[in-house]
């Protein structure tokens, strides 16, 4: 199995991946791998005559990805030249916020109002239109709160632009959203095979904090049957459109009008890593097995689980340890404000007892933010 | 983490281990490694003076084993320049029936009558004295039904003798024991800290054919209370005897007069594999934060759970796969015939929901033996 890039989601796709029998080789180009197993090729130049991914390409029988900012000339070498799933065609719509847009438009799955701006005097008159507060985003590159800017009011376009228009190799394009007023964040996570069979896992509910997801619960709580078919509709529908292979995650905000979509990766994703004990088959584990051309493992939730994330501080992981309901990932980083350094998983039987727990385990962690939920 | 033995067991125990911000180093004395992850050195004739055992020792911080027939001069060395846990008493016990036998004795642990014999003369003594059947094992090596020979009748000591006494650098030491009437086979697992906590598994029922097991069911049914209190007094005290630190495992005959010990592992254990998906924290995350001295985690079963071994060839896996209840560990190892090639995890809430299950995930492993438990 060859994967671009080499973090903690390579990481845990490896875990899930040797005991069905794969084999993993990394392709790094941050020059920063952190996986800690596997072979790993570091190549941060992605050179497409380069001999070490002529090496990785003849090692590995299909290749995946953890990580979709990946150049486009790579990703389409990959694909003429070995098995690419997801395909390209799967990155191409989701590192781009504008490709993304008219697609969830092209399927009639709701979206905020939004326009895309090349300049400063674009974006003033996306403001005029679309009225404040608004979202503005680079349409590429951006996750974890970064890229992104909130205009509250209209003299705010100036130092929006220069937060993020303006990049260090020319303006950056960006897509300004009407703000939405959600009660909750969403995201439901499914997974295609190339036969078109598909699976989806419950809904998570998530909470950010400055952009970066800190808890993800599943199955979400009190959601109405029609939130959840639609949800399952929406994704069914993209990953169709897309011929998409592996797993891909829609994020979505619940208004009072329904669901309206966020963003989506194509790829396993941050608020799915609680199936790896709350579904009988975790979310590494049936990428894996959509990419290898394995059947798809059941999706259902075992649990009530939550995820909490480490960030930035390791935290008292001793305590952590011996608490009888938590489990702890760790991704093998140093601490750095604001990484994604390792997550704990919590389970309970009721929402009542998982608040209690996740409060315990937040109290070990520094920096966590207050646990509300649902 | 350093590991003696490069198997499953190892192959386990490191994914188990990377979660906890653990890397491994095997040191394979085989020469035929199966871990497939990790760092690996091997070393067919384990020489104290090896440059290679010397760059192992500077490579980890503490040693462990996923095998217990290692030479004393190697594992005594390893213990006087590192930490080596569980320690060499514990392996040297394990390794040796007699003194395995004789520690159960010191401390009260029903066992087999039995007699320790050098010849032929001595063999047909014990035989008188215990009268048939009996069951003679070698004291070192035997595993898996190895090195053991079942006399039935008198005249065939000779047959036995020339079997298993007769070894290739002379003479082997068996032990000759009276034949127990039980009921079932029940293992217990534990894990003991060096600061003398503990924690104990659930009782598994075990399922060995040919001397191989074949299934295994976590909790076992039907356990009498005191029953459960012997067998948790029993391997608390072994643990504690031993200064034991990391996982024990005590093999246990079910008879009319209460537990008969048959014999333990200083070790992970194929009987707790079901621990895997059926316990909160596995018998290999337990082991490795026992050896680390980390928190013990928390051994209740989540579930009731079947372990079901794949043995000589790997079956129709894309079958059991697809079933909605099972999960699948393989070892990156080759068909060959008695070989534990993987195992595949069942869970259900009834035990008749189990049998079912296992039944039907048999089916698609071929040469399995038929299911029974009680």
């Amino acid at each position: 199995m060859g994967v671009l890039g080499a973090g903690q989601l390579g990481r845990m796709l490896a875990l899930a991946g040797y005991p069905l029998e794969l084999d993993f080789h990394f392709y790094d180009t941050s020059g920063s791998p952190s996986v800690g197993l596997g072979d790993i090729t570091i190549d941060t130049e992605a050179k497409l005559d380069n001999p070490a991914l002529a090496d990785f390409l003849n090692d590995v029988d299909v290749v995946t990805y953890e990580f979709e900012h990946l150049p486009a000339q790579l990703t389409q070498y990959i694909e003429s030249k070995s098995t690419l799933y997801p395909p390209s065609k799967s990155i191409e719509v989701c590192q781009n916020r504008a490709e993304e847009k008219a697609l969830f438009t092209k399927l009639g799955i709701p979206t905020p109002a939004y326009h895309i701006v090349n300049s400063l005097e674009e974006l003033k008159a996306a403001v005029e239109k679309l009225g404040c507060p608004i979202v503005t985003k680079t349409t590429r590159e951006g996750y974890d709160g970064k890229g992104q800017f909130v205009i509250r009011q209209a003299e705010q376009c100036e130092a929006a632009w220069q937060a993020i228009g303006e990049g260090k190799n020319g303006t950056n394009t960006l897509i300004a959203e009407a703000f939405v007023n959600f009660s909750r964040e969403l995201s439901i996570i499914a997974v295609r095979s190339a036969d078109d069979s598909m699976k989806v896992y419950p809904l998570a509910e998530n909470d950010h904090h400055e952009g970066i997801l800190r808890y993800s619960i599943a199955p979400a709580a009190k959601v109405a049957d029609d939130i959840n078919a639609q949800a399952n509709q929406y994704i069914k529908e993209l990953m169709h459109e897309l011929g998409h292979v592996g797993i891909l995650t829609l994020e979505l905000f619940e208004t009072e009008n329904g669901l309206v979509a966020n963003e989506m990766a194509p790829r396993v994703h941050n608020s799915g890593h609680w199936s790896i004990e709350g579904a009988h088959c975790s979310q590494f584990e049936n990428h894996l097995r959509a990419v290898s051309g394995l059947p798809l493992g059941c999706t259902e939730a075992q649990k009530l689980t939550c995820m909490i994330n480490i960030i930035g501080e390791k935290g008292d992981t001793g305590s952590i340890l011996s608490l009888p309901y938590a489990n702890l990932h760790l991704y093998g980083k140093e601490e750095r404000e604001g990484r994604k350094l390792g997550h704990v998983t919590v389970q309970a039987d009721s929402h009542e007892e998982l608040a209690w727990r996740v409060k315990n385990v937040a109290s070990f962690l520094p920096g966590s933010p207050e646990f509300k939920h649902s």
